[in-house]
């Protein structure tokens, strides 16, 4: 009979609308200015374009949608008996929730191919879910903001993605600082230290640096099983030396090794560039920091990775992405590659709380609140209500006639700015008394005058 | 490998995300205008939650969420063996999408009675989702506007709902008829007839006299085992009298029947007070109706109900609602009576695509797009665009170099504004070439001037 809210969502009341809003419309104007194109898709996909998409791990969390009517008619007695859920989930749930929205977009875009307009840059804002373990910060619906250009290796995209970051967070007063590494330089190190199989179990160490310090990571490199003149030759990189002097010692390294060199000159192409934007935008360039042990999801990127970290404040990453090579061949159209990067609207929400970032005047309060003395004077109040709103000016009417005490504990409880009373005086007079309820000051007017 | 998009379900492309944005914010304007506040709920609730409120066929059509891990560990074999899907339903699936928005809403007023502000307006904008088979304008996903009052039984709140779908009609020009009944008005006709056992019956057959006629609905009556003394007792229903006449029928009828004199009462109360307030605002008053043979879901509904149909247009109604009595009983909180109405935003999407009503530029298509000659020329390009940008004006550099066809192929399918030239001349005088896509005329003005 009680009835509660499922683990890991949430009800959102009015100021929490309101100020969701808030960051979402800056993004969106955002999106818009930078020229990328509204994309809304279906809450659930058929299971099998999810499926197999997000690794072992994320098939597990993908919330599937049981199959209507009698979902196990055509399941053998056998099957049935064998109790295998893993086997039974596809037969008789063949739809599933959004797990992300790149993967919707790929599939938006394979079956849409021939009617775009390459480069095809879209923006996505929509709740995706996840059978996670709920935790602070960490949601089973959730919303996310992606933008991503297909159908373009230009590195100028790199740089776009770099400043519509900045553009937005600064729009949104939070102080951030961007990541930027480059897969093809991950690769390159790791075939220069001889490790090109274990580039994983290198780079999931090497991310771990800044938590465990050298030792940490020389540790795991070694459980891991690489070895020690390996370890000795990327030496170089556990030292927490500045961005600058990392990225001298990757060009000597690199001399030979081709992935190692294309990556370090996509990175410094980027790096220069937002640079001598940012220069002539006011922006601080010490916000955007080349980061050695920035990893991600290894499998899916091929280029450039990013990651956004709000200052002052521990959050973990409000923002990333990267450029991946082939977005939609795994839906039988190639040739697509593209980079994208995603907001975490729910990250930058509580970002924002506690560096007090919101305008104090994002939710709307009810201008004119009016006292309802009977009948008649409830239809005139009204008549001016209408007037009020069709100049776009929140009005209402008391509902209850006569209820003073309840009128007022009402309007105390919504904020409202000023209330109106119209009683028989003021309609023998035609005018309205208002009270500001900032001020407490109370003035008669003529009906028109106010109006 | 060829993927595809659930039944029932759509991809909403630039376009028609603008178009609906429209919709949206016209009706979320006027939301809060009449001093509703916004709410969210999550997109699924507890089966529990929405189990048993839509009905036997409703409960069929809601889509339930497979639960996550290993779902039959719990489900002994011989209750496995029954195959018996619909007992078997709720044990392997403990949460469902949202169905309609009222049941959530009430779910929320039931937990947080205690904090809220009563009258509690709230509105709502979310997707809901039904396993219903799809047709010319029914989708298993499908967005909904709603906007409710509870803890009120002020009759005003009838007068206000009316005037909120008046209004946010005309400020979409959809030409619409609101048509109004009441709950009690079609008991006290079953009182009068002595077939209150009857009244589901009675109505489903009434509901039907636009499409069957006289002779149709007197023959379901009689299939349906009604009297005919009570049919006769009913035939002044049945001519299709204009509504001020079976009004005043009805009043004389009614001089014994309590039941039946309170809802002429409050379908009086409603109906001329409209007719005040829309005078006063230039409305039609022959856009209210009285229509007897209204009835929607009669369990649900306790006083007035509402319909709205587009004029001028095939499309069946395009929003609805009514007064409810006990909206959280179900949820174990008593007392919270209240009223609400629905825009179908789906239905209003295709009104106006039909009666050509969209306004032309709600998409925003890119004011600049700049052509790109190469990296010296690409990065003043994207100084001059930043400072657009920052401007809200939307614009772009075209990503390759040097491919002036494709750019040209691409600015036109995108419906680009004006294209922006900046090559070694340019820079050479700090001007910018300017060609106006619409007029075709190309200009060259110094930058400071352009920005």
């Amino acid at each position: 009979m009680k009835p509660s809210l499922p683990k890991g969502t949430r009800d959102f009341a009015a100021a929490e609308v309101a100020k969701r809003k808030y960051i979402i419309q800056i993004l969106q104007k955002n999106f818009e200015v930078f020229g990328f194109q509204p994309l809304e898709t279906p809450s659930f996909e058929n299971l099998s374009t999810l499926t197999g998409k997000y690794g072992e791990e994320g098939d597990r969390l993908i919330f599937k949608i049981l199959n209507s009517g009698d979902y196990l008619d055509k399941i053998p007695d056998e099957e049935l008996g064998l109790k295998n859920y893993k086997s039974l989930t596809p037969r008789i749930a063949d739809k599933a929730l959004r797990y992300d929205l790149t993967v919707p977009f790929a599939r938006f875009v394979a079956m849409n191919s021939g009617l775009l307009a390459f480069p095809f840059k879209r923006y996505q804002i929509q709740p995706v879910w996840r059978a996670d373990r709920p935790q602070k910060g960490r949601f089973r619906e959730f919303y996310q903001c992606d933008a991503d250009v297909v159908g373009s290796e230009s590195l100028w995209q790199e740089v776009e993605l770099v400043l519509l970051y900045l553009k937005s967070f600064s729009d949104l007063k939070i102080p951030v600082k961007i990541q930027i590494n480059n897969r093809k330089i991950l690769s390159g190190l790791a075939e220069f230290a001889g490790i090109s199989e274990q580039i994983t179990d290198f780079t999931v160490a090497l991310d771990k640096l800044d938590k465990i310090g050298k030792d940490g990571v020389v540790r795991e490199l070694q459980e891991k099983n690489i070895p020690s003149e390996a370890i000795a030759k990327l030496d170089f990189l556990f030292e927490n030396k500045p961005w600058e002097e990392v990225l001298s010692a990757l060009k000597q390294k690199f001399q030979n090794i081709e992935i190692g060199k294309t990556g370090v000159e996509e990175l410094e192409f980027v790096l220069e560039n937002c640079k001598k934007l940012t220069q002539t935008q006011g922006i601080n360039e010490k916000n955007i920091v080349f980061n050695i042990t920035l990893a991600r999801g290894l499998d899916y990127y091929t280029g450039a990775i990013f990651e956004v970290t709000a200052e002052n404040v521990e959050m973990g990453s409000v923002g990333g992405g990267g450029r991946y090579d082939n977005l939609t061949e795994v839906f039988g159209v190639k040739n697509v590659p593209g980079i994208g990067i995603s907001f975490g609207l729910d990250r930058i929400y509580l970002v924002m709380q506690e560096l007090n970032l919101f305008p104090e005047n994002t939710e709307n309060p009810i201008e004119y609140l009016f006292a309802n003395y009977g009948e008649k004077e409830a239809l005139k109040s009204l008549e001016i209500i209408a007037k009020l709103r069709a100049k776009g000016i929140s009005a209402e009417l008391y509902p209850e006639a006569g209820k003073m005490k309840k009128f007022f504990t009402y309007s105390e409880k919504r904020g409202v700015k000023n209330l109106v009373f119209i009683g028989e005086e003021e309609i023998k007079n035609d005018t309205v008394t208002i009270k500001n309820q900032e001020t407490g000051e109370q003035i008669v007017v003529p009906t028109d005058e106010f109006l």
